[in-house]
């Protein structure tokens, strides 16, 4: 039976200088495809934007209140935090959301079988 | 063997009227576990923002160039559409993104079994 949950949801908005958008963009597929794989993470995906591809979103999305703090210990985001901090344009920001939809933790979640890449 | 994709994710932003919020919530629900069935879309997901209630964010990935067009033409959208006409402080605005990560089409879809409410 699914249990229903509310998840936080966080966007992070990321504005890279001209001609770094490339190693931002391998810095932050790394990051993803380890952060995917933390028990508090149900999906952490990796947009860049259509219009500016210097522009970049970053869709986290927590299952526990304490899991954003846990991905910020792990090794893969302090190599992410280091590598970019040349890249940005300007401070990220972020932007918190409660998921109302879909209503289950599966509905969130990877699929278990999924390859992601 | 997964597929590499790179899917449009639309999001589109939604500052409601104050004392609308609820009745909003409501509308998109219906409106977004309808669109989830789609053939074209993938993800359809609701978000409210947690520092603003009346501020949402739907957060759509569609499978085909051709989904948010069919999208805009179904019934559960047109109703949508009108009954929030009335609730919006402001015109909706929606930035588009591709999908880096996940890569597969896998990735994004919710499970196959998955309960989504």
């Amino acid at each position: 039976m699914a249990t229903n949950v509310k998840y936080l949801c966080v966007h992070v908005f990321c504005q890279t200088k001209p001609g770094t958008a490339d190693a931002f963009r391998e810095a932050s597929l790394r990051n993803a495809r380890q952060s995917a794989q933390e028990p508090g993470v149900a999906r952490f995906d990796v947009l860049q934007d259509r219009e500016d591809p210097n522009a970049f979103c970053l869709v986290e999305v927590y299952r526990t209140p304490e899991a954003p703090a846990a991905h910020k210990e792990t090794a893969h985001y302090l190599e992410w935090r280091d590598t970019v901090a040349d890249f940005m344009a300007e401070p990220r920001k972020a932007r918190k959301f409660d998921g109302l939809f879909p209503a289950t933790g599966e509905g969130w979640d990877y699929a278990a079988d999924a390859t992601l890449e």
